[in-house]
Order: structure tokens, then sequence, then C-alpha cells
């Protein structure tokens, strides 16, 4: 059965960002795709520290989860789900290894953050983004936000970690 | 030729926490070994980002250095030397396989932050550390300092970055 397309525009105000989302059929049988209109939150780089991982493969990074006080004080509190206005940023560099630290060390262990690869957000707004979990998605590289196709996947991706409210990343005490 | 055994002992209050220095002779050729008896800063856990990294090895940690709104200014500002109250957190965790995130991507990629290890200080205090560069160093496992004999090594595995104010880690754009 076809679905029939349809359109949402959502707009808000958050945190020193603008964000718009529309959902709109993109795909044969109707499914809509959602369009994140994120804009580059304020300040993200001065957010408090959730946790950081390294990725292998052709992503190759170190990376790391801040999160704006909204956030990160549910995470601490372990509240679930995450208030409207919870920003999560996923900040990645490139994995590169240190010949600095490995002297240091007197052996070949260190890789440190390199060049920035992209900076990924999720933001949380109930009613806009109920279509997508309550979760908005972008991503930036250097600074530009990425094409609605490429944000087509965050969500079902995120669908396994629905019980923690579609977030990965735990809390590193 | 031997030298004299001293001991130095200071003490300041910074940012919540009370450090006390001391220079005793402790090897066999009369060389002082310094003991800083720095406490846990409060509030680190919320400090600004500057980088991460992941160690191999009998370290095998995931770790991220965070530093208190002087250190992290100087970082920015590339302001060296580092100016006194500068305080540097390295924390660190079990470099730990994420099953859930492998699933995810679909392949064995995904190393995440499992239990906390440590947490190492670098405290600026140009005359009361002056003679380990200006910085005390400290370690706590589990909240408790580690004894002074273990941050021996620290000050001159440092020296090779004597450059950059003894700071091993570049900060993360």
């Amino acid at each position: 059965m076809r679905q029939i397309g349809y359109m949402v525009v959502a707009l808000f105000a958050l945190a020193g960002g603008v964000a718009y989302m529309s959902l709109v059929p993109a795909h044969a049988d109707g499914t809509a795709t959602p369009v994140f209109d994120v804009k580059l939150p304020a300040g993200y780089r001065d957010w408090k520290l959730i946790s950081v991982a390294h990725e292998e493969g052709s992503l190759n990074d170190l990376r790391a989860v801040l999160g704006n006080d909204i956030a990160v004080k549910a995470y601490r509190e372990r509240k679930l789900p995450f208030p409207d206005g919870s920003i999560i940023a996923r900040l990645a560099w490139k994995y590169v290894p240190s010949e600095e630290n490995n002297k240091a060390f007197g052996r070949e262990q260190s890789f440190v953050a390199g060049d920035a690869t992209n900076v990924q957000f999720m933001v949380k707004d109930s009613k806009k983004y109920a279509a997508t979990g309550g979760w908005g998605y972008a991503q930036f590289n250097d600074g530009k936000p990425v094409e609605a196709a490429a944000l087509v996947g965050c969500y079902g991706c995120h669908i396994p970690v629905k019980d923690r409210d579609f977030l990965f990343t735990r809390y590193a005490p």
C-alpha cells in the first residue's frame, strides 16, 4: 500500500541554534525521509564530556561525545527520556600515531587526535522530531551542514538502543 | 659528588584543592624526589575538553584530557608558558569493544570507555614547583592519591616537550 506523501515543517530556536525539520517522501514506497536543518549549536566545544571512543575501519577516528547542560544532567541522573532541549555533540578526529608519545613511553602504543573529521549532533525535541524518536540529527563537515540525504539512516541505526532513548553512548564515570 | 639532602615544603590553596610539595632525597646519589601532595581538584569532571587519546599495550585505555578555565584559555590562545593556576586533568578508562556499536555499524570496529582506571593532574605553580618545570604532578586511583614514589618519573618523562611547557597533549580542533 502506497502511503500518501506529506510534509511537516517545524521551526524552533534553541540554545543559540535554529533548526527546521521537514518530512518529505523520498523513497519509491512513499516512506518519509526526515530532513533536519539544524544549525551548528553555539559554544558546543565548551560542553561537558560524556564519553570517548575509537572507531577502526574506514572511520579510523578518535571521538568525544559532549553534551549541553540539559543533556549531561539527564545522563548523570540517569533520567529517561532525555528532556527537550538536550543536545548531544559527537566530535571526531583522525586517529594518528604519536611518535613523540611513543618515545616517552618507550614503545609503539600511543594514538592521538589529528585533524577534525566531522561533528554530529542529536537535538531533542519530542514534538518537532516525534517521527524520529524525538531526536533531530545533524552533521557538519568543516562547519557546513551535510545534505539531508546523508542523515536518512541516522534514526534507523539508533533504533536498537531505543530503551536508552536512542543514545548509544553511555556516560563515562 | 654527593649532594646534600634538602627539603622544601610549600603550601597553596587552589580552586577548591590544597597541594603540598616537598623535595626529599630518595636516591642513593642524593637526587631529590619531588613529593606532590595534590588534593583532587573539585569539579574536574566538568572541565572543558582539550583532546582524546588511545594507549595500547599494558595501559590499554581510552583517555580524555580536560583543563580548567585557565588552562583551556591558554591552550586556545597558544599562550606559553601556562599561567599559574592552570590545571590539566587526564582521565582514562579501560578500552572495551562495543558489541552493541559493532552491530549497528555491521563490523567489528568500535571501542568505548569502560571502567575508569585512574586520573592524573598537572598543576601549574611556577614558584612552588620550580624544581619540576613549574608543574606539580598527581595521580588518583579510585579517588585516592598514589604514593609519592609513583610520581618520581613524571617530570623527567615530560622534559622532551619542555618547549610546549612540558605538555604532550595538543589542543584538538
